[in-house]
């Protein structure tokens, strides 16, 4: 069995430990969940003041050509897109992802309709983040289109080769259970028989080595609050391959997808490629906060790395609580096959589960509850040490042996 | 002809002279640009900083209900309620106003085809803000309708006579002329022949007084970076009356406009009212900046003193251009008939009207020029003095009679 002294070794050996030092933690908390929202990076606070003091209250409207607001979207894009394995001028940070899904799903539909005419199937799985399916309904409405969902992934293939499916919708890495789709797997599968294919990054995107080109994705969207530690509510992100980008216009044609905004044209000329997914003003505050996240990414110099300690520290966790929480009634909900894991690990109980939560938060480790039965733990290798995945554990069978998680819900 | 020492004895006695010390305002700096980019209030700063630092930093993921940002898109929708005529509850923060246009106009055409079904016709001005326009032809395209956009505003009375508008989708102070138009008497005319009236209150919200539920408005969307102060790329605001905001959903049905977001189930349920106008998470750094920036001007107690003094400001403009800048080529765009008047005045020139305002730019006096002849002065009575009107046009008239502008651009 692993011991403290063997994790806190770990952590000594590990070429990313000093990358905890550019966020700004809590003392004394164990945060596991960066996936739902990252931790504050040490460099945001100063230049979301700059960004407030200086370049809004100073500079005002002279900002968005001498500060370079109007570039945002491009620019932090740009950044996203060498960790998603994508081009320059290829990916764009824009509004939410629940807006990005409809802009995205909306046009693979208009390029499925061209063709491949009559298809008028939507494919996702039901416990898909709820998000996604709520915008794809609304759509599948809208245009007469049929939303399908799969209750388990093993029928995602079968369907895929009966050359029905217009588009194939998919949170990379589910949200409920951490279970990582095979991404160039399906994308083969889906492209010979002419499915489009749309993948949510939300808990990919800074978790998990992603290669968008080489996998050969149709269009993708993510999320700025998670691995990306952009802050809460920030901006999400839309890339569109470059053979689709340029074949459709989406319906949210705001002013900055025109090609020339500034130009005050009654008429809309969307700009070319992915730049028309833009749609209106940038969120500028949240863009510089997410720029600030995004950097702390690129200063970790490369996904794969991330991921080997990703993986140490789910394996530790899974292993640890085989260990020492056997007997609690805890199952895992998340694969042990590696590459079928995120960086996340979730365990379910059947009947405690958001009181065992409650109890963990009132020790210092916090995770999430998501109804009806599940515990989820995410785990950021750019701050989360081996140490805290053994403190969790600790924590956790205390838990679980002392009865606290009764106690905490009455 | 009014003295400088004359406007700064109508400073002297401004009741709302100690506004301007509610912003942090470059020295030395006429700033006339607020209806582009409003000012940095001095409480911003702070207020970001304790989002950043403390409520994310320090408070994580518990923040979402412990500092209650779950609840700003309501809170601050509830604040801008009462600047716009509209009830505590009816309005909500989010998004851009591009994607609320595209909300509420789907909602609108919805509702016409279900009460006055066959009607095809959206009726908008031609010189609009684009981003209206834009979003109006692609919802257009997509449900079979037809957008038809007039010339000047006396073809609308006629129009909506003729009782085969659907949806009318106006800006209620014109971006370009700062025209203001009667919302009343044309939210009348349109219902007395079934037809739903969209306002975007862009140029209006904390410019100029407003009772939606008065002059019986259907739909209204507004902005949050020009009059209320919210900092670049602030969110925007969506309103909608009470007799059509459970009518229907509208299709950027993302999680934060379900009845209940965090149950996570796979079929949409509309939150009741306006809350199913919210879609994606909400952007917590750029409410917060936005509440502060509402509250500048909830601080002033009373939209009818706050447009008293515009008026008072824009008239006193207009007077000095008269009598100071004849002759040189300028023409008053903006009605001399002050109810026909935003809180902007425009004037155009033939040829010069880009290089007079990099002239005076350079002379520290900024404003707006608007392709292709127009130059935009914003006033806002918060913190806009009666010296600087004075002292704007004094710099004009130096660039005019000296030929400034022309050595500006060469």
């Amino acid at each position: 069995m692993t011991t403290r002294e063997q994790a806190q070794a770990w952590d000594r050996d590990d070429a990313l430990a000093s990358h905890r030092a550019l966020f700004d933690l809590p003392p004394g908390l164990i945060y596991l969940d960066g996936n739902s929202l990252g931790a504050l990076p040490r460099a945001t606070p100063e230049r979301v003041s700059q960004v407030v003091r200086g370049e809004w209250g100073q500079g005002l409207i002279r900002s968005w050509n001498k500060a370079g607001w109007v570039d945002l979207p491009r620019r932090v894009g740009d950044k996203i897109a060498r960790l998603v394995g994508a081009g320059a001028g290829e990916l764009v940070v824009a509004d939410s992802t629940s807006v990005n899904v409809f802009k995205t799903l909306h046009a693979a539909l208009a390029i499925a309709r061209q063709d491949r005419p009559g298809r008028r199937l939507i494919v996702s799985e039901r416990d898909n983040f709820p998000t996604d399916l709520y915008i794809a309904d609304s759509l599948a409405r809208e245009q007469g289109c049929t939303l399908l969902l799969v209750d388990a992934v093993e029928q995602l293939g079968p369907l895929l080769d009966d050359g029905e499916v217009a588009v194939l919708m998919l949170t990379h890495v589910n949200y409920r259970t951490g279970r990582m789709h095979d991404m160039a797997e399906l994308n083969r599968r889906a492209h010979a028989q002419g499915t489009l294919v749309l993948w949510d990054l939300a808990h990919s995107a800074g978790a998990v080595p992603l290669d968008l080109h080489r996998d050969d994705a149709d269009f993708a969207v993510g999320c700025g609050y998670k691995y990306l530690n952009g802050g809460p509510g920030a901006p999400a992100f839309v890339w569109v391959h470059p053979r689709h980008a340029g074949r459709c216009t989406q319906p949210l044609s705001g002013w900055f997808g025109h090609a020339a905004p500034f130009q005050f044209t009654p008429t809309y000329t969307p700009a070319p490629g992915v730049g028309r997914y833009l749609c209106g003003t940038p969120a500028v505050l949240g863009m510089a906060a997410l720029e600030c996240g995004v950097d702390t990414l690129l200063a970790a110099g490369d996904m794969q790395a991330l991921r080997a300690k990703s993986l140490a520290l789910t394996q530790l966790f899974i292993e640890l609580v085989d260990q020492r929480c056997a007997g609690h009634g805890l199952a895992l909900v998340t694969p042990r096959t590696v590459h079928l894991r995120g960086s996340q690990v979730c365990l379910s109980h059947p009947t405690d589960a958001y009181a065992i939560m409650q109890a963990l938060i009132a020790r210092g480790v916090i995770g999430d509850f998501r109804a009806p039965d599940i515990l989820r733990f995410g785990f950021t290798p750019l701050y989360t040490r081996f140490v805290d995945v053994w403190d969790a554990v600790d924590r956790l069978e205390q838990v679980l042996s002392s009865g606290a998680a009764r106690e905490a819900v009455t």
